[in-house]
């Protein structure tokens, strides 16, 4: 139930050295067609790694065969270098998918799409990326998909898959990040499948109404990365194809799966945590009230805290540009509106916050638009693995 | 060297019993002229205190006379009770400022600012406030204003206090503030009286001009305080009238001195760290590339753990709006320049963090303009903290 689930897909993952555990590092997905659309989202980062710029003229041309992904290194601000390693990786993996693979495939650089993720500001060990990817080719199989997910965890704790399916038609998809999960994309690279016939366009418009609603309302810690991608590869392999209105609900669900998956995954994380705001004049409002609050270090500290601090809530929700009235706003923590008219109501004492899952309600009272931001705490679990990471 | 160091004021700090450890918890500033000029900011929060919304309407008359401030208990979010508490508290100030005191005020409530700092969301118990005030009326001396410094500190570790003298005159200073130190202001109260003679609108361009560069400048964890006062009085007692330009200096003096208290002190910190953005196109590019790598969770957790992460910085300054190239920009930790055109420089491994002082350079090599923003690390003791402050 992973990125091969649709028909049309092979992926393997594979060990190259890379990460000093030794484990899975390398991972290529292949679109074995009839079709070959695409559709990406790339990090809103001015400071984008190699790869990244690298694979947003790939899908220019509209066309992608196949996706190469390493763990161990996320060739970013590595200057021209990175760059030229990063188009080497994708002339040596069409070198391989033509010649050296069972089911050659006809194909140039330019329609490799290349992904990376690890520490920042190291170049790749391409003696030991190169044969990977010759292996990785090798070891390509419809039934590989969950080793391709394991080959791209960095701090990640499970491997993330998902696979939705439809009348004679499905979406799969892989998925990696614990960290930097931030507003508009996170430290996260997602490769979904499908099999249905689909344009680029209609993928296109599938994929961003799909992330604007998940992955763009996962908040962990307001950080941003250089490296995230999210791709959406067609084949066409099912025959079938779906309303554009059908097509976007597939994608949707099967980005919501994995959003929910990274942001319970999300580094030292002791909760889980929805942040739903009601009652907004408009959609923006209520995600930016959502999305402040998700932030806010005290916030975060309090729940980790088991405190339901809701005056720290309020606190947030006023630094937005939001229309509120900060005599009109109430507050519910799991429940209990703690806070109604901007002032204390229920017994604070009555909320219970022994469990992983939290729900903040804010009402604003503003209008009738509402928007969920899911988050996390902030422990001393994120503090210890986020200033041991580089070392 | 403190806030009753210029001539013309009086202060007192007493136990009123609002802090649960028994230590001073109320204060009173009194200017006895001959001026009363003032000028002041608040915080920018939507979401105001009852004091500061009293106090914001008691600058408009131009006339300050006393100034009552507490901690245990910022009077935020406590709806119209909590407004009518601190013009209670108003009223019994210039009624006991009238009668009880030694040298007899002829003041009304519309000549008392209110200044509260504690937890949000909860009513002040007015029954040990009232006659807190009373108390400290009568402890008023010219000698005292360290008491003062002492009874408005919260998680504050030291009482923070300032003089800066010149020629004939003078200004002093006191200052709390340790947690949500931040954008636009803090939770942080600050009193500051000067001798000099001074209208109010010579002390507001001063006022302003000063917090501008200083206490807008240090942003411990991003959060924005219910509560931020920051008051200038003046009692014209020295006979001096400074110039405008001598006037902002010294009191661009003092306010630097108190803000660097404040980040010193700043909660669970174990860091003091300055970011200077150099050759920035403008100020606000300077101001926003330092304030947005000073709030980064992962720059100021990979600090914390000695570790020049350059590329967490890299991928912060990506974040913002201001002019860079990303294979332009340069990053010196301590000195060490780690990042030159976007990638890998001089060897990381020769960057000292050993020490508390840390001095992050961020070079745009876009114009001229430079700023410095100080913030301080993300530490276990900061989760602490902050998750257990209201238990």
């Amino acid at each position: 139930m992973t990125v091969t689930s649709p028909k049309g897909f092979r992926a393997s993952g594979v060990a190259a050295g890379l990460k000093a555990s030794g484990g899975l590092d390398v991972a290529v997905v292949v679109n074995d067609g009839p079709d070959a659309t695409v559709a990406g989202v790339f990090t809103a980062n001015r400071v984008k790694a190699a790869p990244v710029l690298w694979s947003q003229q790939v899908l220019k041309g509209g066309v992608v065969r196949a996706v190469v992904l390493n763990s161990g290194g996320a060739n970013a601000c590595t200057g021209s270098q990175g760059f030229r390693d990063t188009h080497a990786t994708a002339e040596h993996a069409a070198a391989v998918l033509r010649s050296g693979s069972k089911k050659p495939l006809l194909i140039g650089a330019g329609d490799v799409a290349v992904c990376s993720t690890g520490l920042i500001g190291e170049l790749l060990p391409m003696d030991r990326l190169l044969p990977g990817v010759t292996a990785a080719v090798k070891a390509l199989d419809t039934g590989s998909g969950e080793k391709a997910a394991e080959a791209i965890m960095t701090t990640d704790t499970v491997a993330k898959n998902v696979h939705v399916e439809r009348d004679g038609w499905s979406v799969g998809g892989i998925a990696k990040g614990a960290g930097m999960l931030a507003p508009a994309l996170a430290t996260m690279l997602v490769v979904l499948t499908t099999d249905a016939v689909a344009g680029s366009e209609a993928l296109d418009t599938a994929l961003r109404e799909a992330t604007r609603l998940t992955f763009d309302r996962i908040d962990a810690d307001g950080c941003m990365s250089t490296n995230d991608t999210v791709l959406l590869l067609a084949s066409g392999a099912s025959d079938v194809q779906p309303s554009q209105e059908e097509l976007t609900a597939a994608v949707t669900e099967a980005c919501h799966a994995l959003a929910q998956k990274l942001i319970a995954d999300a580094e030292g994380a002791t909760k889980h945590i929805a942040i739903e705001v009601l009652g907004a004049a408009s959609e923006a409002d209520a995600v930016e009230v959502g999305r402040t609050v998700a932030r806010n270090n005290l916030v975060k500290t309090a729940l980790f805290g088991n405190d339901p601090n809701w005056g720290r809530i309020l606190a947030a929700v006023g630094t937005t540009q939001a229309a509120f009235a900060p005599d009109r706003v109430d507050v519910g923590v799991n429940g209990v509106w703690v806070c109604r008219g901007g002032a204390a109501a229920e017994d604070r004492s009555k909320v219970d916050l022994s469990g992983r899952d939290v729900t903040i309600q804010v009402h604003l009272h503003e209008g009738e638009m509402d928007a969920t931001i899911w988050t996390t705490d902030l422990s001393h679990a994120y503090v210890h693995e986020n200033s041991a990471y580089s070392t």
